[in-house]
């Protein structure tokens, strides 16, 4: 991978998904996709093995919009506060696509507890530049956490 | 917000604040804001709710200077090292103001201690071009940890 | 510090080296320096008090493979993986020589246990470019830690 023009723009997209779920925004997490973006969270176990099982699957702004709505409004859980650290942002274009990797570290805060690592990982995602910005064609969350304390219960 | 020109200034301005606290140069911190330049640090539980109550307030050099002194001089701690992680970097120019926003994460090593997560939280500052270089007008230091494992003996 | 040309540049090294660790892809590590190229990992304590002992010493590309091939090859440990944060880049060119400095951190994933901080702390590094790319003179890893949870089995 070597640097692109695109660069500041992948990364400043990247810290806007961050934000967007650390904020509490979630309704706005569909949007960060194309209309037939897809979506998956996977064990670095599985991905490496080439084993399809994911954590969590989404296909489609249907789907996307489906597991936000789930997240804000359904799901019950304590109350907590996540902190998406991303770093070492890698963005490549290769054969027309725009190709973006990073790590990302999730720290959770539940009230009354201790802030602790929630899970750590790696992006590596599809993008497009649109006429609204940047938006991921394919995002894949391989995480490295064999045991994760509590629940996913955001989008990574 | 979208990217400006003063991008990568406000990031080295930004590695450097953390160095100097990291670094044990405290006496250099207050040099690090405007004159008048006021430093908050407060609860996310406080700062969404638009409650005042700071767990640190300094207005003006006058408080900064104090605040650096009693940290560096008074105060007594078990030794101990800090390491600022500073991430999602986002800079705007809105009507005339610099402004930035940065995710923080303080790992903190006490003497014989394993290294763990002291807290984590969000920079949101008010940002000015002097000609001493970048200056911070106000900085907030919102932080998600509602637990903190021990003393916030120094600024964050 | 001042920020340079290079900058992105160094950046991109950064998160390539990171990578050639955290993918498991340890012969390549050697070539990331130059052939008569320096590594020592050293508390910052030691660092600090200009006290000589390592935990980590290498001198040239004989030294680095030696030390690589150890890691993937003979050395016995549990399974995990490994992620670098990379953060706080900060590069300068001083009197001909381009200088890079960031933060570290390391996160553990053991097989069946929580994801956990292994160790964090400073590169201080001294750069060159070549005509492969920019490569490693000097990396000097200086970790906070005072106290390790488990092994440092491969090249920080």
């Amino acid at each position: 991978m070597s640097a692109v023009p695109d660069m500041r723009d992948v990364e400043q997209f990247y810290f806007a998904y961050a934000s967007v779920i650390d904020d509490g925004d979630l309704e706005t997490w569909p949007a960060l996709f194309t209309e037939a973006g897809t979506y998956r969270i996977i064990s670095k176990e599985n991905f490496d093995r080439g084993l399809p099982l994911c954590l969590m699957y989404c296909q489609g702004a249907g789907m996307l919009k489906d597991r936000a709505f789930a997240s804000a409004k359904l799901n019950v859980y304590a109350p907590r506060t996540w902190r998406h650290l991303i770093s070492n942002i890698r963005v490549a274009q290769e054969g027309g696509r725009l190709e973006g990797q990073a790590n990302f570290t999730v720290l959770e805060t539940v009230a009354g507890k201790l802030t602790g690592i929630l899970l750590c990982g790696r992006y590596i995602d599809v993008l497009e530049r649109t006429a609204a910005g940047i938006r991921l064609v394919e995002r894949t969350v391989v995480y490295d956490s064999t045991l994760i304390p509590g629940s996913v219960v955001f989008p990574v």
